[in-house]
């Protein structure tokens, strides 16, 4: 239960920097590569960067706060797990037996009014 | 000719700020609203506002410089212009009398990776 919260949490995180990652600096997407995806301590983070490690866990907090604030302002990946879940159910309807023309037609609407 | 690239620079500009308007702070939203969209003068708007015409000009100008900052680093527009066009032809292919099935699947998955 905890493994499986903690890696949800970590698919998050990879789609808020997926989507919003851009908007960070250099600087900042640098520190956050490395912590979060390549699995540095704060400590190694540090010395790599020269910094205190008190400063590292404040870049941390201030990426996690922004990807958090572009996502509740545009809404991206919201937007994007919705059209994804229905552009996979396009597939399934296409590729069922029977005829779902009407209904594909229908699905591929509502995915052009999330996106 | 003149006509249809003012209108096609008013359409990119409704996308942009559809996009990013949010991103935008409630002040810059609301003078680039007026001039934009409500087709306000910048004299009428350098009075509503109680600043000068030179004021809301700056403002516009660094209000459709951040938007095209935020589509250079997101791509949301082109995107979303991207991944309307294959819905289209998904309903196209759906409505079609013949059998696209294969084609609707390939298409939606082309749909996926440009998300």
């Amino acid at each position: 239960m905890i493994a499986q919260c903690v890696m949800e949490k970590f698919v998050e995180k990879t789609y808020l920097y997926d989507f919003y990652g851009e908007l960070l600096t250099e600087h900042q997407r640098r520190i956050y590569e490395s912590v979060v995806f390549d699995d540095l301590s704060y400590a190694e983070a540090a010395e790599e960067e020269n910094i205190s490690r008190q400063g590292i866990h404040d870049i941390i907090r201030r990426c996690n706060q922004s990807l958090e604030e572009y996502e509740s302002k545009l809404h991206l990946v919201e937007r994007f797990m919705l059209a994804r879940t229905r552009l996979n159910r396009i597939k399934e309807l296409a590729e069922d037996e029977n005829d779902h023309r009407t209904e594909i037609v229908q699905t591929a609407d509502e995915i052009l009014e999330v996106l």
